[in-house]
């Protein structure tokens, strides 16, 4: 695994422009510092500066003009504005609307056939399949009875010992009887809100929100209240209070890191505020906290769980995004209310998979995952800028796009009037998938967003599809397919 | 692993002598026929009979007399009694009571200072660990990516086959595409709900009925009515037909093969009864069907499905009663309600280990499976008549103790007035786990009953637990510490 290191000088020096672009110091048009130059201000040698160059090319970021140098593309990303803040209006419970095109989401999952722009799922080329499959071999080989018995919530102590040590690392103090596993996060959310509401109960979600966890809500026989995000900071802290104001809300669900599908980071600041309002109304914060390992910046942002100030937070995540969905290895901090998910956990799915939670505890011990990690945030770093890239080369003036600093999904809107559900569906029909945007509403909002991911190995196909799409948009766009403006 | 078959002349041997007692043939204190004749009847060698005559012994079936033959133990469960018929005289819908030593239920499948008398799972010595490990290796070996990767709903086409096979082999049409994969029973019988009920609906339940599933009803917000069972024949029909007539159901939950707790076996004909009283009230049966491989005669008993007339039936099954409850597999043949099981699966843990799928159907595929499948059922037959003996020998006179003819679970009746709720914290304290009868009720009936199991191998140790829970016993009605009856 070479590769762990060895392309780290050039991907620092290709950061080191796109920063420059994304600050605006480099505009459209604008000369990037030149090879020698970059070489002696970098510390690192000419070919490692071109061989940044010629990424940053392939990217579309600089186009190189003969005799001249590298200038900043005219398709860079940095003028794209990100997606409108959408006002919730409504704040009536509403239930969640149906959609027929999930199971097509899912089958892209496993047929190669289609091109997973919808999924959000990391494929199997992204991920350490040696090394998993190396710590397998070495539980079966020492323990191969406890692989075939029960591990019964709170789940193993060795996996429990190592995620611990991943919040040590972060000078947070999580005792490994504070955890506990789950057959990923799907079921985290699942068991923190069957301890903490009932059928009929009220939950508030920031919107837009992932599909999933709309439909966990509803199939509880719980109502939503949407409660609008700002595009770049996440939940509107001011409107959730309002919200709190005038309707009963049993618990709030918010991706507080890199929400799916907004991408939103919320600052440490309105992170404590959230907490504290809900502690002052004494309602649990439940809070999906998946794609806060995969990080593009210094260090991983803080979950709101940091700010706890009375055990009321049931802070939730999984390997699903990082290590091997496969492998279905969840966990949930549940604060106060851990007995109540350890029961729910014994009515839902009785235990998680020994031989997983096992082969999991062996990979991060041997100290592969903190490198993998490392590995797998600069892959997605680049491959949301090349997919940000294409959206922007592709789709109609006036995209706008999320500009994520974390995670591989984007949002993106389209021009008002068109409507996606369309979309996905022509989309499907040539084999590529998206996710559209009114999946992310419990009131049929968004219908002019999308969802796209670059869960894979970013590759020409990609491109082509999503020129593809950009194709598609424009034939809607021209022949007054849809819908007129409500 | 010559042990698969040797030993199947001299068990069916002894299995003979087993059946003339349990006819009342043979009776306490009779002489079992000579080793020469039994030799010469059965068509098998002296040191045959020899063996099997010794296994009775040790089992405490027959006692040797110098010079005079076998005998039929006085001790032998010949005589026992099985349960009384419990009448559900309230068909009025009420909470189920809590528990309080459900952990210690769950600890003692983890902890080796634990006699897990009270765990329904087989312990790793009766599972084929070593061909499931070959197993795990050949699928790393051949799809390592794949193990990554999610296996959304249905699930892994291959495991699907394989359980579509053994269906066939009892000549029942079933097709891979009618299968869902599942994590578990208990989340077979949770979507099974999901999928045909919604909170406030009224679920029907056999009683006594497994603790899980009663608190997974409750756990939807949903209500239970429990249906009387006869103690040899399972579920009342008639009064199945009475509670219809007066309450609206929503689905019925049954366990009709070697029910768990009190090993009722349906016989065919009401299970067809029961199938065409549902079907014409248009009312589905969740059929609980984990135990059904685990028979005890000459072949497997018939499912409710097996006369499923509207395809209304959901057949719910997993291999964590045969092969490795760690591996997390089960399965539900949801019938009609395909589209919504494989939606709340998603919404439940989105997908299955895909590990385990796999390498279970790796195992089945080998051939491996049904060779085990031969033992095992011969092994717990051996283990439910020592236990039964060993409960016969200890407990006062007047205990009932079930008779069945397949699984590992007995039900035991108490003289009444008794408290097993009492019995179980007791017998805690000194390191032995039973479950008391109250958790089989949702209206606190059968607090004089206990279930034990026999999941692990047969032990002196576990003869001298038996011995000791008897002595507890004795001290509880000497003492007078119980509750008069109410």
């Amino acid at each position: 695994m070479a590769s762990n290191h060895a392309p780290y000088l050039h991907v620092r020096v290709a950061d080191t422009i796109r920063h420059l672009i994304e600050d605006s110091t480099l505009k459209t048009g604008d000369k990037v510092p030149s090879v020698r130059s970059m070489s002696r201000q970098a510390g690192v040698s000419i070919s490692t500066v071109l061989q940044a160059y010629a990424n940053l090319e392939a990217d579309g970021v600089v186009v190189a003009r003969p005799q001249s140098g590298y200038f900043v593309s005219p398709l860079a990303a940095s003028n794209i504005r990100v997606p409108d803040r959408i006002f919730c209006s409504e704040l009536t419970p509403r239930p969640a609307p149906a959609f027929n095109l999930w199971g097509s989401i899912y089958e892209s999952a496993t047929n190669d056939d289609i091109l997973p722009l919808g999924l959000a799922n990391p494929k199997s080329e992204l991920l350490p399949v040696k090394g998993l499959a190396r710590a397998v071999r070495q539980v079966l080989n020492e323990s191969p009875e406890k692989c075939t018995q029960y591990s019964f919530p709170p789940g193993e102590i060795a996996l429990r010992r190592q995620i611990a040590a991943q919040y040590y690392l972060r000078n947070q103090d999580v005792h490994p009887d504070d955890i506990v596993i789950t057959s990923g996060c799907t079921e985290s959310i699942l068991l923190s809100l069957k301890a903490t509401a009932r059928p009929g109960d009220v939950i508030a979600v920031e919107s837009p929100m992932y599909f999933v966890l709309l439909r966990i809500v509803k199939s509880l026989g719980m109502t939503l209240v949407e409660i609008e995000s700002d595009p770049v900071t996440g939940l509107s802290i001011d409107a959730l209070a309002r919200a709190l104001d005038s309707i009963k809300i049993a618990a709030v669900i918010c991706i507080p890191n890199f929400s799916n599908p907004n991408g939103t980071l919320m600052p440490d600041e309105k992170k404590r505020r959230l907490v504290e309002l809900l502690a002052s109304n004494d309602i649990p914060l439940i809070e999906d906290d998946i794609y806060a390992d995969l990080y593009f910046g210094d260090a991983r942002p803080s979950s709101c769980r940091d700010f706890s100030v009375n055990d009321n937070i049931l802070s939730c995540s999984s390997f699903s995004k990082t290590l091997a969905p496969g492998f279905r290895i969840g966990w949930v901090l549940p604060g106060k209310y851990r007995e109540q998910v350890i029961q729910h956990k014994r009515l839902t799915s009785a235990a998680t998979t020994t031989l997983s939670q096992l082969a999991i505890a062996q990979f991060m011990q041997s100290g592969a995952h903190q490198r993998h990690l490392r590995v797998l945030r600069q892959t997605f770093k680049q491959q949301v800028f090349m997919l940000r890239e294409a959206i922007a080369r592709y789709f109609p003036k006036g995209t706008r796009i999320s500009n994520p600093k974390g995670g591989f999904v984007l949002w993106v809107q389209l021009p008002a009037g068109l409507d996606t559900d369309l979309l996905a569906e022509r989309a499907m029909q040539e084999k590529i998938s998206i996710v559209p945007g009114r999946m992310f509403s419990a009131s049929g909002q968004y219908a002019n967003f999308l969802r796209l991911c670059t869960g894979f190995l970013w590759s020409e196909e990609a491109e082509q599809g999503v020129k593809r799409l950009g194709e598609m948009i424009d034939e809607a766009l021209c022949q007054g397919q849809n819908p007129p403006l409500s």
